[in-house]
């Protein structure tokens, strides 16, 4: 008994969860996680804000979660260089659930998203997940969105959905405010009448030299902002994401959000994180000059390494899909798991501490001889 | 600018968020939540729970949840009848998701549900989501499932997946193991081949007289139990329901499940809370007794009331769908807010503390007064 014998979709025979392997290696620099642990006074309030929480537990928790969204807009308004509030922001477990809430409002049966590969690849499970049909859009051969060919995708697929990651997860690259806007007239002209949706995802974007394209929400009812607290405020475990929009498009949300779906405890901590903002920000900065140190020092073994604005390289040229696996195996063997990310003859490393990163820069330095050799 | 002028689906256009009105009312009767506060040595033990994992909070929290899932096959066994594994479980953010990742994978575009109403609204909602056409099937004058008529329903529509709550909500009837493997065998013969998922939900099992209905699963993959620890466990801020089944169902939902779902902090205060069973089922016995007195003194009042296994009551009868709806007012106006649930006719109490539901009775028997006057 098995799960294809279950009465399950035809299109889910034969699939695989989605998941990097989790392996017990010393140094694990392959999810983009933020190596700092949260700092001891941040555990301690956490600890008095949920023990709060629990006090009242046996009540739902607040529904529409109005607190943390003020919050949240407030970190917004302070960081993004544009003033949004309560009412422009959504949150929900994680970015994938909003993303997922987006997917089932704006996209789902009978629509399409299109997305410009490689990228972040649970937009297309997430897609597949909702019913909704996936159009791999292109990237240059220096992993850039190339404006006109993606505006012409778009032309072409009049897509319901368009994914712009910035920066790009797994290839670091951000994208310009021009191109988004390229691309999201070009989304609008293609569906005459409503339009489409085009969701920036800016997980990473604490990280990158260019400021967050929130400021293009303005105007523009169909463009979605999408965040996450699981990079800059070192709170994966947290499963906090969210959205920055046009008020419509969080009203529109509440016709798919599960009710009650993000828990008291959940808000009680990501509430005391965000009173911890300048801390956590102050190891972004760490993080960005560590991120910088990996590019300059990965160029000077002689490897390629694609401009990054986000807290991972990506790094190569190995020969093909075969050679970045092996170099992958090579890696992990000498301690550090990186990420084999399916970009054929690519690798993908996470800044880490800068030990961390020592232990990755010496493991590429002898793997880099031994292939010269 | 409104919702309907962004590019949403067709069928969401003009419908509104589901979700009880909350009112800020001396006596909140109307979502079902548990009264009883969580003890203090519980609160204590989440923060330190809590704050354990808060320390790890920078990483992905256990993408498969094996402890919490150990501890919740643990309870079951000892409270349900029939030994479950880890292997058995699977937990996500409140039995909403749960339902969702199950119509993700069993249900969706081209395939139906069915459920017999008067039931959780949500089964219809969580089928509209995820693309799953809905069959309303019947139920008798008293609100228990017509075997006979359910049987043929099922045979006519051969939905791929069939709802069963016991109790039921809102009317809180329970249903007998016979019925449930009648609608099984029935659905399974409606398609052969791979069949057709029996879900039955138990969210409120715990208040029951009647035993869980876990053992049915012995045999029979395509069964799954449905479970919450919202209301025995007096956690409906938490978010957190589960499900035990056959291992492969546990697979087959791990493909469709958003990676990383569960945050760590949920994770830790369900823990916690489990270790306080035994505390936790204590108030479900005062909760029982309660919903007891609730069904003989609005018996003795004068009111119909249907049996109830859960931790709320049925009661009536209005005139009508309008009758109900002022009786709710007026019952609102002596301060005691209860559950318009949309039975025309009928309103549904949850079982508070004595002096919540001496409140309550307080005001339905002055009602009763005014309308036989």
């Amino acid at each position: 008994m098995g799960i294809d014998d279950l009465p399950i979709r035809d299109e889910l025979k034969g699939k695989s969860p989605y998941g990097a392997p989790q392996l017990d290696v010393p140094v694990q620099l392959n999810t983009n996680e933020n190596p700092y642990p949260l700092p001891e006074p941040l555990v301690a309030r956490i600890a008095e804000r949920v023990a709060e929480a629990a006090r009242g537990l046996n009540r739902y928790p607040d529904r529409d979660a109005v607190e943390l969204r003020t919050e949240l807009a407030r970190y917004l308004t302070r960081t993004g260089g544009h003033e949004v509030a309560l009412a422009n922001v959504w949150a929900a477990n994680g970015s994938n659930e909003v993303l997922q809430q987006l997917l089932q409002t704006f996209g789902g049966p009978g629509r399409t998203a299109i997305g410009f590969e490689p990228s972040y690849s649970m937009h297309a499970l997430i897609a597949r997940g909702t019913g909704t049909g996936w159009i791999s859009g292109p990237r240059d051969e220096d992993f850039r969105v190339d404006v006109a060919a993606a505006v012409s995708a778009i032309a072409e697929n009049a897509p319901d959905v368009v994914f712009v990651t910035s920066p790009n997860n797994p290839t670091g690259t951000a994208v310009e405010a021009e191109t988004v806007l390229a691309l999201h007239d070009a989304a609008q002209a293609a569906r005459p009448g409503a339009g489409a949706l085009v969701v920036v995802d800016e997980a990473y974007v604490e990280f990158s030299h260019r400021a967050s394209l929130l400021p293009l929400i303005e105007g523009r009812p169909n463009l979605v902002i999408s965040r996450t607290m699981s990079k800059a405020f070192g709170a994966a475990g947290l499963r906090l994401g969210y959205l920055a929009a046009h008020p419509a498009v969080v009203d529109a949300v509440q016709l798919v959000r599960l009710p009650y779906h993000l828990s008291a405890v959940t808000q009680a901590t990501a509430l005391a994180a965000l009173e911890h903002t300048d801390t956590l920000l102050g190891y972004v900065e760490q993080l960005k000059t560590e991120r910088d140190r990996l590019v300059a020092e990965l160029r000077a073994i002689g490897y390629e390494v694609t401009e990054s604005d986000a807290n991972f390289v990506q790094f190569g040229h190995f020969d093909g899909a075969a050679g970045s696996h092996e170099a992958w195996q090579k890696i992990l063997d000498r301690g550090v798991l990186v990420r084999d990310n399916g970009v054929p003859g690519w690798l993908r490393v996470t800044a880490g501490t800068p030990e961390e990163n020592d232990a990755f820069l010496d493991a590429v330095r002898e793997l880099k001889k031994e292939q010269d050799a």
